[in-house]
């Protein structure tokens, strides 16, 4: 009963898919872009949870487009976000790399704010900047939350064009009741800016028509390159506290406001896909819906649902991490339910490979091309994910097992457990992480342990910059 | 936030669309059947959860044929089982009224047993006998559990064939420890007698061929009745513990030995749905699948999972009583989402309406006809649900609000508690059950206390089968 499906792999074999040996990977890419190479848009919701999704169980949310997307694309029940929290999360997605490795993650401030002045560094390359090495036009529509300040922000790291709110939309919040701010939010209680490229357009961002906004701009860039390969990062501030919508969508849910917010977003993602379609770009275009990390489960109902997953935003049980993950490509990506283990780090290898874009050969890459599942040909390469809570691992998955080393609430210190006896799940069979079996299985804990600690030799100093 | 969508109703309203009444709905009725009237096909799983399949949210169990089913039909997301066991839940959808109503609920027995001597009563009505007065052929193949003994049997209650363990599969089990028996199962531990009719053909019935062998009979049935109207009711033994699955389905699915045994039973609605389209009969045929009641949380990795409802099988919190419920009639019945409150004891009289059979005028029915959302063509008459744990009204739900005035643990009795402040939820905006909202909203308590006091005015004294 509790034997995987696959017979876990080698050590070797985990060893040699790191992003160690990626120069193997690069030495096999094209250098010359094709015409053909497919454009591509990830639309990354902000805190919205595995079951906020109708076809992943919620039973009140509406979300029509998404539910077809996902019959007539791929739904993938095991794809990973880089991290619980936003920053790291993000840098994970767009360089391809473990928070880690960039500094983009730290213990005493787990997301960049208005007052840091550290982001993703220059050293870093970005999906946008790889892609625009091969002719692509790139624009990132939405929150950014990679730095603010001259060099970090969307244009210094490959966008063409940026549009949104570059952190967190509960930021800087005026001085009163944080309790009353966000449970019951106006526009003035956040003054948060709106940014058009460098510059400051409206302050504070009238966030009710802010998913409205960010999918006007999404369709618009879409429209005005249809005739060049191109990426489209709409990166969506919601389901994120404090919660908007548009007035069209005020009521609208049976599920109350959050129920509002994701079914503007699920409008959000239909209109994109019309656009794709009124402009002859649906069967050339990949088009990934994802979160950035699990619910927010402080805000309870202003918060989203894990669905049958435990814990939320913030910790590394599944919850936290696992998100609604459907890719769209009809015609090219094969329609099927996916339980192979993906994540957002998968993203940078994956566009690169099929775009010919190269990737550096001096760096560490963390994520894989899993672009063998997307068409139908093959399965994933990615065998193990590793769960970080900011700096440090605190669980490991191979397979369909996962270890825990280290537990910790979701927010606040106060119950980081360092395990003297790791839990351990299958996740194939009890997602819901409930029944350990470390006990019965001592030789699958100490495999995920040698993991863990390979993994950490992997990582060299960096400098910090969640707490510059 | 917290306003329902819909205003909540009247007594008034309320009251009129109780069963008490109807006789009204009764004479509206033509006499005569119609060569045109539906087929009815009702799949019935036992003990599997809310989110046991695919398209309900489970991320390893695979059910292609339900997620498809699912698409070109309805998806319930408010569908309740009549009762959070077995007997009553049974005997609530083949008669259409509360098991209270027919003695077939108990607090010291709470389902029948191999040595009970009631059943269902010759004084009630069932779905096989009201069709069979409009020329329907009617089977039930599968799990009875309404009374094995002469006058209880499927073919004392309107069906032509019986094919199928009479109770649970659990049951007649020989002398040996039960931990053992449930969690590493052989057929010979359980000595369940294999019907066809009234006569025993096989004991110990041969479980681990048992969902193929009723999956054969039902498409021997459809085969051969395909020239008259016919009622099929599949009532599946499995996912109920002991676990059984023929031998293509073993270690098949990720999800270990409940995920093979349901995935067994996906491809039985396959096979059940392929039969129609072969036979020409899937543009007029209705095919309800469904479950008797919530996973059984005590069999751990050997019971399902209500996602990210709470509770199980046996108790009165949502998962105990919610059900994936999954309509299909190409052509026929609107393909979309219904979020509206649906029952199993709603089946009776929509298929009754739908095939112009009467209904006797001295009866109470809780059951509504909802064949207007079936069609698209209006919503749900049923706004209220009433949550029995056997004989007395725990719960009482009423559009989107929950008011929970007992609570007890799914099993044992030790935990029973008659709660001074009753606990109030609303579904629509936290269908886990977490928050409760009574103290804001005590109209609403004391509006879903008269429901209550109203509803229990309505019951009668009747025999109880199942302390006989």
């Amino acid at each position: 009963m509790i034997e995987p499906k696959k017979s876990y792999i080698s050590n070797t074999k985990y060893f040699a898919l790191t992003g160690l040996l990626s120069m193997s990977f690069v030495a096999k890419q094209k250098v010359v872009a094709s015409e053909k190479t497919p454009n591509f848009i990830v639309i990354f919701a902000d805190d919205m949870g595995y079951g906020d999704v109708g076809i992943y169980g919620h039973p009140t949310i509406k979300t029509p487009n998404l539910d077809r997307m996902a019959v007539e694309g791929q739904k993938w029940t095991s794809f990973y976000s880089a991290a619980p929290v936003s920053t790291p999360s993000r840098a994970g997605l767009l360089t391809g790399r473990l928070p880690i490795r960039s500094g983009m993650c730290s213990e005493k401030r787990r997301v960049l704010f208005p007052n840091s002045k550290g982001g993703l560094p220059q050293t870093e390359l970005t999906i946008a900047s790889a892609l625009k090495t091969v002719g692509y036009a790139t624009a990132c529509v939405g929150k950014w939350h990679l730095g603010h300040l001259p060099g970090h922000r969307p244009n210094d790291h490959g966008f063409d064009y940026y549009y949104g709110i570059p952190y967190s939309n509960d930021m800087d919040k005026i001085d009163m009741d944080y309790q009353e701010a966000l449970f019951n939010p106006k526009i003035e209680y956040f003054n948060v800016p709106l940014m058009r490229n460098t510059e400051i357009i409206e302050r504070p961002a009238k966030q009710n028509t802010i998913s409205q906004r960010y999918t006007e701009e999404a369709v618009k860039f879409i429209t005005e390159n249809k005739e060049k390969p191109f990426f489209l990062y709409l990166a969506h501030s919601m389901p994120h506290v404090p919660l908007f919508r548009s007035q069209e969508f005020e009521n609208r849910s049976l599920a109350g406001i959050y129920g509002d917010v994701i079914e503007e977003l699920d409008w959000s993602v239909g209109q994109v896909l019309d656009a794709l379609k009124n402009n002859g770009l649906d069967d050339n275009t990949i088009v990934i819906f994802t979160s950035d990390n699990g619910p927010w489960l402080t805000f309870k109902q202003h918060g989203g649902s894990a669905g049958l997953l435990k814990g939320g935003k913030g910790g590394t049980w599944e919850g936290g991490m696992r998100e609604p993950a459907i890719f769209w490509c009809p015609g090219k990506i094969k329609p099927m339910v996916v339980t192979d283990i993906g994540a957002t780090l998968d993203l940078l290898p994956t566009f690169c490979k099929l775009a010919n874009a190269n990737l550096p050969s001096n760096k560490v890459y963390d994520g894989y091309d899993i672009s063998p599942v997307l068409f139908g040909t093959g399965t994933s390469p990615r065998n193990v994910m590793l769960f970080y809570r900011d700096t440090e691992v605190f669980a490991v998955r191979k397979g369909g097992f996962k270890v825990h080393f280290v537990t910790q609430s979701e927010y606040g210190n106060e119950s980081k457990k360092i395990l003297e006896q790791p839990l351990l799940f299958n996740l194939n069979h009890d997602p819901a992480e409930k029944y350990d079996i470390a006990e019965k299985h001592p030789e699958i804990v100490a495999e995920l342990k040698q993991i863990l600690t390979y993994h950490n030799g992997t990582i060299t100093s960096v400098e910090n910059q969640l707490e510059k």
